[in-house]
């Protein structure tokens, strides 16, 4: 087997074990569920999970809602499970009317009750209910906003909590005395709970005050009503909900790290949330595989360095690509002419950017044959132009749509 | 002892064992030279590094020239031994000079003679004397259009052997039947017998026709005397030479390692040859510390984690700063509110860009006691002007100058 075929070998096995279909039914029979089944999925994999969850729980649930993204659902789950689609990355009205039927489901819960709570990327937008005296056009502005002057996304959170009837813990308190079990496909960085699904079920762990104070921060103006909101405390103390990260780019990553030692190959799991801008991260992803390849440092090689995050790419040119083939294209560039490494970044929901491919797979060889046929690997990576540089050369990968999404992943290579 | 007390400690054993006079001192203390000892310094630290070997073999130099950038000498060593002062970064007039001397003294040498060849960075610029056909006013003009271009090291390097008498394993013919023992301090990363002082003593692996296609590649027109002189072979097999690299920035990674490991930490050491934009390789460090932090991934903490290299600065404001304190600005804002993460970055010559600092050393309080004091971080960073950030929360590391320069190294201790 090539180190090129070893890679794809690996990447497709950790995709397979970050299925979130899998994966909730392998939690779910190792759970024991005693009581009424309520089920709630919110996220662009909603449908998914909550079919898994359907066969195995069949008809123990008593009531189910969807809510995922438009197009994101794929018909009937059974006469117990309804399913609405809604707006993302920002919360519409449609948004608001599913919520609107989840708090009424949740609502008569009693103690003895379970809901069993399906989270996926897209569940912030997705899964909204506005305070009293907070609009849905307020919500939209304020995240618009801060987005555009530079917030982070623990500020962009801090507010949004703060302006939501659902998120912060809140839905929690509405679910009580029933109980939650939250099983999560996790495309957050880090997984942390006060994050995904802006927290939902899970204490706050921010203020009223650190709020208004991010709203000042960044000179945006509300007024009275929404102040008023704001003021309102978030819960910061929850007891009914537990949650479980069924899959996140560590379940991809640690898979990769099992089938490259099943090869044969020493590993290094860099970090499962790498960040940074693509081109740069490569430069040293690049130099950890080099250092490798001659001085066995920081292992001895043959060896598999494997990483897990989300890059970002400043776009100044005006071709076709996206981070995974940013990336490769990049790290092709600083391995010209090195024999035995290998390289591959790939999205794992199977999508890299506004491209058919999920990312792409180079070597010390990928440039130079570029430059045989007379093109510029460095035009086409400041052009933004991965995906016809990689395309060319046939180093794209194309798996079509892989029905999950923990965030991408990179390995590398060192014979 | 703080983290940061620590992190000191740990920079202050890692440049004191990288300093070329000590090395120098030991690697010839080691070594059995029989023969009559010529010597022959090039480079930045050229002169630190004649004056160790003098210290060491004495009147057993029977002649010796010292080259070393204007303003880098400090006096006489010895009546045995010549010091010029020349061009840096491009060779000037003295350059060919006192190139020329070089080239007199060893022309003389016979079988049983040795050149004590110490090479430290600016050997290129240094040590250079043209092919016949060939100016100063062309070795200048094509290095600068090259560079101007876009051409890489390789590139550059390429081309710059085929037109020099001293390069490309030619100087080591002029020396032939003599014997070198080059003692390299490298601020090359990867430590590349090719590229340290332009491969000077080493057999050249490039080609006239590789050159010529470079040159074709960036259009760049040369004369005919010019192409001529390309097209003589550089040296393929060269068998009178030895090197040792006395130091480098992976001395200084080892020896910080050392250290940590006598402080009690697990360590990483992660890449010896680290490059990328400063603020965006921050950002892939503090994946991996907040990982181990996290999760143990990808070492058990307390943990060091150990990078040597040189990052780059893409200036677009019109702060003050450097590389290092940029890169820990950055990293800074990445670590923000995070316990237990301390961190630096530093220049092993003592110093960091067009300031008086060395580097910076930051950790999770850094950036929110600039909030505090109503400063942006981001600002700071956007404006290039790490120095001014860092020195407001007093986290900028002052050295002075350290006597060696082995190119930066990166330090995270994570408790």
């Amino acid at each position: 087997m090539s180190s090129k075929e070893k890679i794809l070998k690996t990447i497709n096995y950790a995709i397979e074990k970050s299925l979130p279909g899998n994966s909730v039914k392998e939690t779910l029979s190792r759970m024991k569920l005693d009581g009424n089944i309520y089920l709630l999925a919110v996220g662009k994999a909603a449908w998914r999970m909550a079919k898994a969850a359907y066969e195995i729980l069949q008809e123990r649930i008593i009531k189910g809602i969807v809510i995922t993204k438009y197009n994101h659902s794929a018909g009937k789950i059974s006469h117990s499970i309804e399913i609405y689609e809604a707006g993302h990355p920002y919360p519409d009205e449609n948004s608001l009317k599913a919520t609107q039927k989840a708090l009424n489901m949740v609502e008569k819960l009693r103690e003895d009750d379970i809901l069993l709570f399906l989270v996926s990327g897209g569940g912030s937008a997705l899964f909204e209910y506005p305070l009293e005296g907070v609009t849905l056009e307020d919500i939209v502005r304020i995240t618009k906003e801060l987005m555009k002057r530079g917030a982070n996304i623990y500020e962009l959170n801090t507010v949004r909590k703060h302006l939501s009837a659902v998120k912060g813990g809140r839905f929690a308190k509405t679910v009580f005395p029933a109980r939650i079990i939250a099983l999560v496909l996790s495309d957050v960085l880090g997984d942390k709970p006060d994050f995904i699904a802006s927290g939902t079920v899970y204490p706050d762990s921010t203020t009223s005050d650190e709020a208004l104070e991010i709203l000042k921060r960044y000179g945006i103006d509300i007024n009275p009503p929404v102040k008023r909101a704001i003021l309102i405390e978030t819960p910061k103390f929850v007891d009914n909900s537990e949650h479980y990260i069924i899959a996140s780019v560590k379940t991809a990553c640690m898979a990769a790290k099992e089938m490259a030692e099943k090869l044969g190959y020493n590993t290094l799991l860099l970090s499962t949330q790498i960040q940074g801008e693509a081109r740069e991260v490569a430069k040293v992803i690049a130099a950890i595989l080099k250092d490798i390849r001659e001085n066995d440092i920081p292992v001895k090689k043959p060896a598999v360095v494997i990483a897990g995050g989300e890059t970002t790419v400043t776009v100044r040119g005006t071709g076709k690509g996206g981070r995974n083939q940013e990336l490769a294209l990049s790290l092709a560039i600083e391995i010209e002419d090195i024999d035995g490494i290998t390289f591959a970044s790939v999205g794992t929901d199977g999508t890299d950017g506004p491209t058919d491919a999920a990312g792409g797979i180079v070597d010390g060889n990928t440039t130079k044959t570029l430059k045989s046929a007379g093109l510029d690997p460095k035009g086409f990576l400041e052009n933004n132009d991965s995906y016809h540089a990689l395309k060319k050369v046939d180093a794209l990968i194309i798996t079509g749509p892989t029905g999950t999404n923990v965030n991408d992943l990179m390995i590398g290579f060192v014979e």
